[in-house]
């Protein structure tokens, strides 16, 4: 069973010796607090809180899964506790204003604690993380009344929230919401209809549940541009604080899932249940997107996540198991075999997974601080400040979603791979990741949605190319700087050189082609967003290997030259066997839809 | 949930228009009663019995899974009746001798027949399916009393058999192997030890099972050379052939497993257990390895199982299913919405589904054929024949079973894109696909295993890459013929001599490096297999594309044009779109072994 240890060195390495968070943090209106000795402190109480307390409930509540009966949730054993250790311990009001209670920090130590809570137990953190884009939602469009009514509980977790967007036929075409909003004439609104896939929609960890909801008004135009967002507490809110009647919104049922099974998906009916509008009215799904961005990345956190414990957990079963003989010669003589982590191939896994874990977590690391200056926009009432940011991770954003999951799919599997036969068995805990790191492609919009995004709307729409342009020149400039740096430096410079300029010019083969014909969007984005993944974490791993190799050479990393040596070889292992990858991509996303648009509808048969 | 429709359409293509099974079976030595009537009944009768039998019982199976106490084991709802209508139907002596009580048939129809059964219900499948090891082991290497004492039950159905191999210790690495057979004296043995993994070790469907185990003679050499083999019948055999006292080997417990929960996997505790010598002592890895090419072979058919299953599943679904509009414009114009289907990235999932499933149905076609005249020249006495089919097909052995299973778990994670979060849940069975699947890359060796055995031994060892040499010049031989062709035809064939001459050229690189460097063959092979796999499935693809054209150019495809024309066109896709992949395999089978052996062990850290 993976017992999850927090990866803090390689935190701290991001941190302070890549992306030098101490000197972002100075500049941040909201930074002040975050000195290293603060940022240190809440890493390793979150470490522990994550190794302790959420890690040895994660494999059981995957066994028992979650109770329904009557309308009512029941977690698993240990989750009420752990959770109630968790708002004891302060930990979701992190990154929320102190006038609510919070702690006032950048949002980026809120991205690092859900990653370490994430790996620890992804459904155990699922509860905590749907009031984000609740607390979010009302900070940034509720009144001064809705603020100080709900925000005090949630920031201190008391209570939780919820975002209710899907409905049984829609889920990303969100034009097709049913869900009826009728005004009451005070001010309040009766919400009538059906919200399935909610997570965290009902449970037992909390005395209330606040949830967003999309709903129509009486005359709302058609489509996206009719619906509009509601407050629906569970119970309502007495004029002292305190909770009171029930709202007649009742869980119908909870889904039987794949994997996060300790994670109570919720079918909501809302049968005349009231709710106060929050943002204007025919304006929820735009206010619904501002934050849009950060919960795709919290989101993007769980392909780390699970590639991470999947490490975790085929490393010491590597070093431990012993089948075989390596090829070149024996290497355990004096025992029966050779442990599996001398086979080339074991190896190749075990690579792979660390190289998705910390190329992806330094992608992260890197998009949490233009979240922390999104975020800062806001705070300061500088929309222009808060667009440029927000258009800026806006272009990270369905690459890490939809690049990371899918790694991180593919990492967790590689897990089993390296357990063989007992990969498959319940009792090892490797397959409940891969069943966990499942859902990552699916919600908060597929990777097909994501490759849309990117590719249809970010690339083509909104910037003709631009965010492209400047990106892989971003890439260019970092890596001529060591272009002409002899051994594996100098090589991943140069190949990541070529590989930009190769970016660039099939960017825009893509954006000629599409101009005449639509449908190579849809039919290129899949490609374009995995090559566009394979490219940029190349980037980042050459950053990685870049500053490790300095920290080698002016001595000041000889404590643990070890690690650093150890990034320079993931580094150069991605390159070598990771990164051709992006060459099948590119072949077929230059393809043009020819292939995929020529069969008939009716063609496609079975038997 | 999938309801499956047996694919009897593309079968009689492979069979007639692109196999000529009816030539083939002319000419074998146990094909005379397999006459096109008779192959059609069969492949009907079969049909019928998937779609009305095993597949309404595949999801409650999955749901119930398997019951354990008291070392019984009982089967879900529903899986009694339907082996018993198995059984009376005469399907597992189908490719058995009539002289036990078989039907006397080619190999090749038992490989069909398991096919659809095995997509209708996997689970199901196991239990007969593990019988057939049992079978050809016995008869091949039991005596007369032998065979004359367990193939007609077995045949029959009657009883059921295992292959007991794994243990706690060991599973790839079989010189491991602890358990002992101590001679009683009077030609008996007793087995003493743990065996695990045990499918279908344990269950209600039949009166008795026979397993066949590997166990040392007190006396035996150590590792691979000191493995005899024996029959350890559940319950003894009384001279009438009635079933007769217990023999102690008793299931311990049953695994709890990601999937195929149906089919019951056991700990076996031998505890002096009688035992009988079959094959020659401490032979008895070699008496394994006679059939561990078919039975690999039948493991493959789970990849393309898989693959069509969950492609039966995803396509109503993609049909009926309404989401946004295709980005060329409106489809369904009366409609809130475009059906799935007609977005390009939701036509490239269910494309590459029916490409994985169909191109891999005519790679395991065409390798039946093979095992046929291999069981021709066992048939015939002739170890001659026997050694030169069984050489040929364990050169597609290993791609078949790493390759196909690797991409049909792929298309299974598919189809449950193609739902998006429905896809997670249970009710819909697509999430019981990917588990089911999942299990193909790790049981009857892993991909690793697959890919040091296409490289290791075959390629190298074995025919010092004459296998490459054969095939790629095969693959030439059948493209030039058609390269100067207009059209897609032309375009492939021309593609697959481009990929024939880098497949070549590529092994004889990766054989000089590691004739210096051990290590290069098991850091390069999982890459090998997989590009070998690409390419080995265009050619599948070519040759089923120059069928329908020729059947589209002259006419005799009139009837069903639609058929042939989707045929092209899939071809058409899997050229454009996946066969690119091999390119990000080329460059990692190609990269030297440094960057996956660079790593000290102890560098491998967490946390």
């Amino acid at each position: 069973m993976p017992q999850y240890k927090a990866p803090l060195r390689d935190v701290k390495f991001l941190l302070n010796e890549v992306f030098d968070y101490p000197g972002h943090y100075a500049q941040l209106s909201n930074g002040g607090e975050a000195t290293p000795d603060m940022v240190d402190a809440i890493l390793e109480g979150c470490a522990t809180f994550c190794e302790e307390i959420l890690s040895p409930i994660n494999h059981s509540g995957d066994l028992e899964g979650c109770h329904f009966e009557n309308g009512n949730v029941t977690t698993p054993k240990g989750f009420k506790e752990a959770y109630a250790e968790y708002v004891a311990g302060g930990w979701q009001g992190l990154s929320h204003p102190t006038e609510y209670g919070g702690q006032g920090l950048p949002m980026s130590l809120n991205l690092m604690k859900a990653e370490m809570m994430g790996t620890a137990n992804w459904s155990f953190t699922m509860y905590p993380g749907l009031s984000l884009g609740c607390m979010n939602t009302v900070m940034q469009y509720g009144n001064e009344a809705q603020k100080n009514t709900y925000l005090p509980k949630l920031v201190s977790g008391e209570w939780t929230g919820t975002m209710c967007l899907t409905e049984p036929q829609c889920g990303t075409d969100l034009g097709q919401v049913k869900t009826k909003a009728e005004p009451v004439g005070d001010g309040s609104y009766k919400i009538s209809g059906t919200k399935i896939f909610i997570s965290a929609g009902e449970h037992d960890l909390a005395e209330n549940i606040i949830h967003i909801v999309l709903a129509r008004l009486p005359d709302a135009p058609k489509g996206t541009r009719g619906i509009s967002l509601f407050i629906v507490p569970k119970f309502m809110v007495n004029a002292d604080g305190s909770v009171g009647e029930r709202n007649p919104v009742v869980c119908g049922s909870i889904e039987h899932k794949m994997g996060i099974r300790a994670s109570a998906t919720a079918v909501l009916n809302f049968d005349e249940a009231i709710g106060y509008m929050i943002a204007e009215p025919n304006k929820g799904l735009e206010a619904m997107f501002t934050f849009m961005n950060t919960a795709r990345i919290g989101t993007a956190v769980q392909g780390i996540a699970h590639a991470e414990l999947s490490y975790q957990g085929a490393l010491p079963y590597a070093k431990e198991r012993r089948s075989m003989r390596a090829l070149s010669g024996k290497k355990d003589a004096d025992q029966v075999a050779d442990a599996l982590i001398w086979h080339a191939d074991v190896r190749r896994m075990l690579l792979t997974q660390k190289a998705v874990a910390e190329g992806g977590r330094s992608m992260i690391y890197h998009a949490a601080k233009l979240a922390d200056n999104m975020v800062n926009g806001i705070l300061e009432g500088n929309q222009a400040k808060y667009e440029d940011y927000d258009n800026r991770l806006g272009f990270y954003t369905p690459i890490l979603k939809g690049f990371l999951t899918e790694m991180g799919l593919e990492s967790a599997n590689i897990g089993m791979q390296v357990f063989g036969g007992h990969g498959y068995i319940k009792e090892h805990g490797m397959e409940q990741i891969a069943r966990d790191a499942r859902i990552s492609t699916l919600y908060e919009g597929t990777t097909g949605i994501q490759a849309l995004d990117l590719l249809g709307r970010k690339v083509l729409l909104q910037t003709r190319g631009k965010c492209i342009k400047e990106f892989t020149n971003e890439m260019i400039g970092f890596a001529k700087g060591h272009a002409f740096s002899g051994g594996p430096i100098g090589a991943m410079a140069r190949a990541l050189i070529r590989r930009s300029l190769q970016w660039k010019w099939a960017t825009l083969r893509i954006m000629l082609r599409a101009a005449k014909d639509r449908d190579t969007v849809s039919s290129s984005c899949h490609d374009f967003l995995m090559y566009s993944g394979f490219v940029m974490m190349a980037y980042f791993w050459l950053q990685q290997a870049v500053v490790a190799s300095e920290k080698l050479a002016d001595k000041s990393g000889k404590e643990t030259p070890e690690f650093y040596k150890s990034k320079i070889q993931t580094a150069e292992f991605y390159f070598d066997r990771l990164l051709p990858r992006a060459d099948g991509h590119r072949t077929g996303m230059l393809a043009t839809s020819a292939t995929t648009m020529a069969m008939d509808n009716e063609h496609f048969v079975m038997g």
